[in-house]
Order: C-alpha cells, then structure tokens, then sequence
C-alpha cells in the first residue's frame, strides 16, 4: 500500500476554442503565414532563445512578434530593441491565451507582409498547453535547472509540443540534469518529438533548431 | 512612441473563495495547526527545499505534508520515503488549488495531531497566486537560474507571499542573477516581503529560513 493517498479534484472545461483556432490556421495558410506558439516555464530563457532565433532567420524571413505576460512589457521592448515588429498583450492575470485571445494579437500586429509570426506565451507549463491558439506548430523550451523530470509532473505540454528545446546546456556540469532520461520521458509523452539541445546564451546548437523552423516555415508558405 | 502596442485583454472571476479560505484559516487556529502554502515555477527546486525544512524541524514539529500536482506522485513519494505523512492532490489538469480544494486535502490528510502542514502547490508563477487557501502564510520559491526580473513579470505571487526564498544560490557563479536586483524588485511588490537567499542543495542559508518559519509555527499554535 502506497503511503499517501492520491485525491482527483476535478473542474469542468471550455467551449469551441479548436473551431476557432482552425479558423485562425486557414487564415493564415491563405496569407503564406506561420505561427509558433513558444511555451515554457517562467526564466527559461524564451526570450534570449527567441532573439537569438530571429538574428538567425531574420534574413530569410520577415518575422513579427506578439510577447504575452501577465502585466509587464521587458520581453517586447527587448525585441522591439532590436527592431522586430511586436506587439505586447496583457492577458490580465490570466496564465494562458485561447484562439481568440491570439487572433487579437494577430489582427493588432498585421501578418500580412510576415511570414513568420512567433507567439510568447505566458510563462507556464499548465494553462497555456491546454489551449490550440491557432499556431501552426508548438514549441517549448526546458531549461537544465528546471530537471529532467518535467515531463513527468507536465505531461499535456510534452504532448502537444512539436519541438522541445532544451535550453542552458552550458551550465549542464553545474546540475543534476540527465540528458538520456529527459529524452526518454519526454517521448514516451509523444514519440515524434523533436528534441534540439541548445544554448541561447553561448549559441551552441541553435542552428538545428534555426534550420528545422526555416524548413517548416518554408513549407508552411510555399506548398 | 513605443514601437509595440499594448493591449489589455480580460475575463471575468471567482466566486466566494476567500470567506472559505477564512473558514479553513479559523478550523487550524482552533485545533493549533499551521498551514503553509508553498508556491513556485516548476523545477526551482520545491521538492528538495521542503525535504531540508523537514529534516530541519521534525524534531521539533509534528509535520504533514499535501502535494499538488497535474497528475504525477513523484513528489508525494519523496516526501513518504522519509517517513512523512504526506498525500498527493490530483488537480486534473487546473493549474492552482482554491480554498474548497485545500479543504478536501486537509480532510484526507487529518490535521488535529499535526503542527504544521505544508502544500505543495501547482508549480506555476500565476494561477496559485490569485487563490487564498487558507493558508496562515504564503511561500515561494524563486531559483536563481530563472532570473532576477521575475517580480516584475509575476507581480501578483510576490505581492501575496510572507517570505521568498532565492534558492539554487550555490550556481550563482555561472548565471547572470543579481540579488540586490531582486530584492530591490521584490519589496517593489511587497515592502513587507521577508527574503532567504539558500541552497536546499548545499544547506547554505538553510537555518535563517527554518528558523523563521519555526518561529511563526510556535507563535500559531501556541497564541
């Protein structure tokens, strides 16, 4: 007998949010547009990641960003710094955007001269897997500090991701953080998942990841 | 001009959460029983941090723990291997745990011997947040890999929590993370914020914080 005991608390859910997110998806095919959704935990570097990924394509691809955060604008004045058009959305204490929150955005930032649109989610590995926000692909990033357990205690994101970016491998020696076992666990939540290890701060893998998004956008836009 | 917009987007919220939160607040102080809610990002170290804190007051302290998680018990097993009660919360995917919640918890895990509780909250930087639990105080962790600018990306967490600690502080060396920064962040959110820079890891800053916590145990319980 296990010694603690294991309680479901359960909460009913959402409306026609995958309608809408498909809608949003036939509206950008037909406008040659790609959306990533990038998602991960509070601090695990999306935005130094994200600046990193737009230096990389930036000449191959007009690329507009939508930052979502709960009140502050750091991540969008950092990208704004750099000369990428992007817009800011507050979610207003809310931990996720649905498809409608993200057409929003889309319509406030304008997509039609860009082929790439990166989305910012909130910082959370929860609320904003459960929710299709019309992107064509999902990506998130898990930092080596944050363990290699997390595909265990956050299952839904693993799953729903395209890519999983794992982030900070220059600290690697500096934590207990087993590379193999991340793999392993993070595909029995979905085999065909890509997994790029990278360094957003020392650049150290990022052309795998840069070369699969060209690929795919490239894809997107021109079939 | 800002070269991004920012736009504002809502929704509606809670019931009657905090009278309930209160109620669980008035049932502890009548049976002598102190709540702690423990709250942080995923993978900054909750886990280790609260099994040091364990070790550091079980002499003194009669201790039960809740964990709350998605749908794993990987950490409601850490704590029940070192002889804890200890029960894990399935949440079924919400991403925080409300007073009526921590109810259910409370009851399964039976307080009335018990001095100290802790949960183990969702592993999040928003949700947990905006919910009273009805616990007496309210801690987060932050990890120093996650980045001093936090409290301005999360402001609700440390405006509702008694004390932070700043743990991972043994990697300080190979990360850009300024403790001035965050403290000087941090008690922009909340003057009244009582901050513990540790490392559940090494032990390091260890004693400052269960010394604290110690002190508000014995000032619940025996007031």
């Amino acid at each position: 007998m296990e010694k603690y005991k294991i309680i479901e608390i359960k909460e009913s859910i959402f409306a026609d949010n995958d309608r809408e997110a498909d809608r949003i998806r036939a509206g950008l095919k037909a406008e040659k547009t790609f959306l990533l959704n990038l998602m991960s935990s509070p601090g695990s570097g999306k935005t130094t990641t994200l600046l990193r990924t737009i230096e990389a394509l930036e000449k191959d691809l007009r690329i507009g960003v939508m930052e979502a955060d709960i009140d502050s604008d750091v991540d969008a004045a950092a990208i704004a710094k750099i000369g990428v058009r992007s817009i800011q959305l507050h979610t207003g204490g809310m931990c996720h955007l649905d498809a409608g929150m993200t057409e929003q955005g889309l319509r406030e930032l304008g997509t039609a001269d860009l082929d790439l649109v990166v989305l910012e989610n909130v910082g959370n590995l929860v609320c904003p897997a459960e929710f299709d926000t019309g992107a064509v692909k999902n990506a998130m990033i898990l930092s080596v500090p944050e363990g290699h357990d997390k595909p265990l205690k956050y299952p839904l994101i693993f799953t729903v991701c395209d890519v999983l970016l794992i982030n900070k491998i220059d600290v690697l020696p500096w934590f207990d953080f087993d590379l193999e076992k991340v793999r392993e666990y993070a595909h029995m939540r979905n085999p065909r998942l890509q997994i790029f290890p990278v360094s957003a701060r020392t650049g150290e893998g990022m052309s795998a990841w840069t070369d699969w998004l060209r690929t795919q956008v490239e894809a997107w836009t021109k079939a």
